[in-house]
């Protein structure tokens, strides 16, 4: 398996690399029905173990494997990218979260159990932090009282969350109006996410839980497989958590309509939290009066890993991963004919095509995978690459004998299949986007 | 403060935003000299702070704030693509590692407090792993024995470490040879990123610790303020921590020349582990012959952060910081006339150039900060520029009233000031390379 990248002239060690997930790929289906602790899995759990996407690690906890690395850094790309869109700034904040700001905000008894908890050496306690609110509302006050000229401020990270995997970002604002307006601002941001990623989303009003607030969204992706269940009023756009609604009623608060029950897989919170935190740790900022207010917050997450998986699981069949386009680990995989074969010759047109690909479209030079296992048919191979559902699967076939040479180009999210000539192929595959 | 970004047509909230640095640099160094806890700190440190770069977080954690937070992927970025051509493969795995693998290894006795324990409500064991080798050992050891041909494998991270943050990366082989061949091969890289952030290094034999095995190197950046002390023949090319030296000798044990004592910050470290860790885990590999062997390890480690605050530290003056160009935050400030000034006409050949810029070089469409602080004079911007270390600052000055008008372009690590066109601005900007 080879890989075209960019530091080729360093060294020509990549010519041995072997790519990761296709050394393993499974055929043992069954072996995967069910996880390590007897609980049954979904499709998405299912087909990365069988592919060597995930390994499993500790309970809950998996080695995430090359493939899933690339689409996982991808995707925080498009985040990165959406953020920065509406001003946020990345901030990184240790994993370890001192207990006195915990004590402070009265987190650190509430949380209970699902608080990690680690003591030092110097008898210092700390959490793994499961959410940032003190910290980011500490360091912010520690800046001193910013001026409004300063404001919106959104900060985010992108960081590892205990017990769960959200991605917070904090806006701070001089006043509710103006933070209400960043809170619709980040809204907006996160539709534009999923929007690039193809996936149908629903945002529906949330509970506030341990965070708090006045106002909170939920960012679902419709699922029979998801944990929550949400209610539609099937006569205006109310939608909310069914949380939220009185079970025994199932009548539209809004406009008394009919509400109907969804499942959806939750993958983004949003939080209004007011001074619920500016309070505690005394985050002030300067009006346009040069008078000291609390600053007005929110904070918002995504669950990045989350993201990943749901879109596996509503993209994929039962035996071929999808990914979103944009974040699939590689966007094309070429397949030379089998050693041996009638075929062989046609290995340098394919090679070529490569290199050619990988210099004239430079964004693509290192989303190529050369499946050079040349010991296997050309149809076991394409069946790999199904499995693992590369956007784009190039075979050098029967047709790469004619004059001109045809590439066989398959789209495999359409199924459509093309002949093409080498520069028709590389005309389609200029229009291959990667965040 | 204005950002040049490549999603401009999304919103154009951009233009509100203020970056963080410039918001708060502060002029009370005095305040800067010691440490919360009383320590002395060392230039890089003093210096980080002052222009808030980084935020004092618990004992010995930081917030990193967004300029850094660049820096650091940029400097990810540079190790990806040497570990890449070497054919590294991006792994993640879990920070928390189960006690279990520890205690097989023998570790969890051996690390004593320097272990970060947790417990969770199903009273099983964790440690934050401060390295890695338990968990990729077993990781591989799960993928049955993997064959000759699909070796050297080389598998990295990066991630949060406990007690550091080294980077580790470890390598999988058939044979001792080959592992050793593998071991220069990445030792070569590490080269290759020093070499490419323009810093000086020393690579030294070094003690193998903990983590055992029957080699080590260590990368060293020398400098006074480093912690480690390194022993350098006059005579031939032996070097060595002064750890592995006799000290009472202090002879050359290769040639016995003079030994000179150097001191070093260490950055990185080599590991030849042989079978130490692939014994317990039962770890094989297939020889040629289809014969199962227990797999010959190394692992290494590089330290992201610690790169970053060593560079800084040997490449600033005491008043201004400097990066590696390569890492640096954003390449180019551009600086327009303060408003109200004689020059303010000038303010839209600023805005065209940084405008063009972005068009005419798309790799630095979001390297440019335009600091469009106009209520500050050019000299007190430019002050500001230089003690964030910006390679290049562009001022529109007097000379851009001249026809054609002339922009005063600084190259801020040879201090050299041109007076250029706009066409030659570009030009010169063309060659700046990031990664």
């Amino acid at each position: 398996m080879r890989l075209s990248n960019s530091y080729r002239s360093y060294c020509n060690f990549h010519k041995k690399q072997k790519l990761f997930p296709q050394m393993n790929l499974r055929d043992d289906t069954e072996a995967f029905q069910e996880s390590r602790t007897g609980e049954p899995m979904c499709k998405s759990q299912t087909l990365m173990l069988q592919t060597g996407l995930i390994c499993p690690a500790n309970p809950g906890c998996y080695y995430y494997m090359p493939y899933t690395v690339r689409a996982l850094e991808k995707l925080i790309r498009v985040l990165d990218q959406e953020m920065q869109a509406i001003g946020g700034q990345k901030v990184n904040m240790p994993t370890l979260c001192s207990g006195k700001l915990w004590k402070a905000s009265g987190r650190w008894e509430l949380m209970g159990k699902e608080l990690l908890r680690v003591t030092d050496r110097h008898s210092q306690e700390y959490c793994l932090g499961p959410t940032h609110e003190e910290a980011i509302t500490d360091l912010v006050a520690s800046q001193g009282s910013l001026s409004y000229k300063q404001l919106p401020l959104l900060l985010y990270q992108v960081t590892r969350k205990f017990r769960d995997e959200p991605r917070p970002r904090f806006g701070f604002d001089v006043s509710e109006e103006a933070a209400l307006q960043t809170y619709s601002l980040v809204c907006k941001a996160y539709c534009n996410i999923f929007s690039r990623l193809g996936l149908q989303f629903l945002k529906v009003q949330g509970a506030t839980g341990s965070i708090g607030g006045t106002l909170s969204h939920e960012f679902q992706l419709p699922s029979d497989v998801g944990e929550d269940r949400l209610a539609m009023c099937t006569n205006c756009d109310f939608s909310a958590n069914l949380e939220l609604v009185k079970s025994d009623e199932m009548r539209c608060p809004v406009c008394k309509g009919e509400l109907v029950e969804k499942k959806g897989i939750e993958v983004g919170h949003t939080f209004f939290l007011g001074t619920k935190y500016s309070s505690v740790f005394k985050t002030t900022v300067q009006t346009t009066d040069n008078v000291p207010v609390l600053a007005e917050m929110g904070c918002y997450g995504l669950g990045v890993t989350r993201i990943l998986a749901a879109s596996i699981e509503l993209l994929s069949t039962q035996n071929a991963i999808r990914w979103p386009n944009l974040i699939a680990p590689y966007q094309v995989c070429l397949i030379p004919p089998k050693s041996g074969s009638k075929a062989q010759e046609t290995t340098e047109l394919i090679e070529d095509l490569h290199r050619c690909v990988a210099e004239v479209i430079p964004q693509l030079k290192d989303e190529l995978v050369l499946d050079d296992r040349t010991q296997f048919t050309i149809g076991k191979r394409l069946k790999d690459a199904d499995k693992l559902g590369y956007p784009f699967v190039i075979v050098c076939g029967k047709k790469a004998l004619d004059d001109p040479p045809l590439f066989e180009v398959c789209n495999q999210n359409t199924g459509e299949t093309l002949f093409l000539t080498k520069e028709a192929t590389i005309d389609l595959l200029r229009k291959v986007q990667i965040p």
